[in-house]
């Protein structure tokens, strides 16, 4: 379990000793997202017909995480929907958005209230604030936590459940169903209460892993994401 | 089965008209090369122990991938070494080279002869040459594929089998038995006589497939590569 300070470290030596760039590892990571997503909750198994998934999008990586998410669901059958309120004004936000685009899954121009995203949706991916939040929710990210915390389908959280205390958690804040840890998980994750606890991202050299005593699981075969217990 | 210029055309597209950052795709790309190896050559199959591969790697987009699938045979648990003899001045071939080095890949300075590579490998990966060859072979890579040609254990091409032209083939030339095309079989996999062909690459969208009609089997769930029989 990480603290916020060693999770940040960890990111910086990825892009400074390791030289991965974001777009790389942010692929990485938002497909082990979409795996675990497939394999937590099957397209085939869904109740409601065309799979489909509300993704909501905040304006940092850990949004970026998202969008990825978004395009390989897509690939894998699913019909995502993207709200995706604050757009940051930069080139791999833009293209993530665009490739997004121009595979027909919708941008919503506003946030859906909690009965009709009930009605609409199989499941909620939450992926608006990552392991770097830390103090104030701007708008209008306070409203869409106080959606997310009222809908009763599945809430599936990327990385951290967004809101929360990367190191204490937020009994007061939204409960997943469902937390994909990257890299490692946060000390947060210890007070997830949720169904399953997937962790993704298998690229941290084993170096890191190491220096950072994360003591990572072994992951099976070729497999990008496995499910802690 | 696509031709070199439509090969291309649809590369263009994918950076173009679709926002793909070469990052991006060349780490899916790569990715699934890993994925193919490890279900055709798994790690606990392997005679030779340890897991033992030689990638040799060329100057273009096909090296990249190269190198990218090293890196992940290596979370994968096999031991790649590198022949990486003509390196371009580029921030992504140095930092994807910088990856590998990070994980304690070995680069080789020189090809081992035929017989070495036999007796020290389990197979070899072919990322020299891929969709946009034509013309004369340079310097060293005539020498480089004659030893490919003399070796006794598996050769596996990414793309297209290096130093056949993209559309006939060559006759005379290197002899994989495991060929993993990327995106689409180019027309030249018609004339490939090994025991596997995967396709990787499952990025393609389907408006562009549509397009090229590249009739594309279905991937099955989550798989990021599969066999064509």
């Amino acid at each position: 379990m990480k603290s916020q300070e060693e999770a940040q470290n960890i990111d910086i030596e990825l892009f400074t000793e390791y030289q991965y760039s974001v777009d790389q590892l942010m692929e990485l990571a938002g497909y082990s997202c979409a795996v675990s997503i497939a394999k937590a909750y099957p397209v085939n198994s869904l109740s409601k017909s065309g799979g489909t998934v509300l993704l909501c999008v905040g304006p940092g990586n850990n949004g970026g995480d998202g969008l990825v998410c978004a395009r390989h669901l897509k690939m894998f059958g699913y019909q995502p929907s993207i709200f995706y309120p604050k757009r940051p004004d930069k080139p791999l936000y833009k293209n993530l958005s665009h490739q997004c685009a121009a595979l027909d899954i919708p941008f919503l121009s506003y946030l859906p209230n909690s009965q009709l995203i009930n009605e609409s949706y199989n499941f909620v991916v939450d992926a608006i604030f990552g392991f770097s939040f830390k103090g104030e929710i701007r708008a209008p990210f306070g409203d869409v936590l106080k959606t997310l915390k009222e809908i009763k389908i599945p809430l599936c959280s990327i990385d951290v459940p967004s809101g929360w205390d990367i190191e204490k958690g937020n009994p007061d804040g939204v409960n997943p169903d469902f937390l994909i840890s990257l890299t490692a998980p946060k000390k947060c994750a210890q007070h997830f209460k949720g169904k399953h606890h997937y962790l993704g991202g298998r690229f941290v050299p084993p170096d890191l892993a190491k220096k950072y005593e994360l003591n990572l699981p072994d992951y099976p075969g070729t497999e990008c994401c496995l499910e802690l217990k």
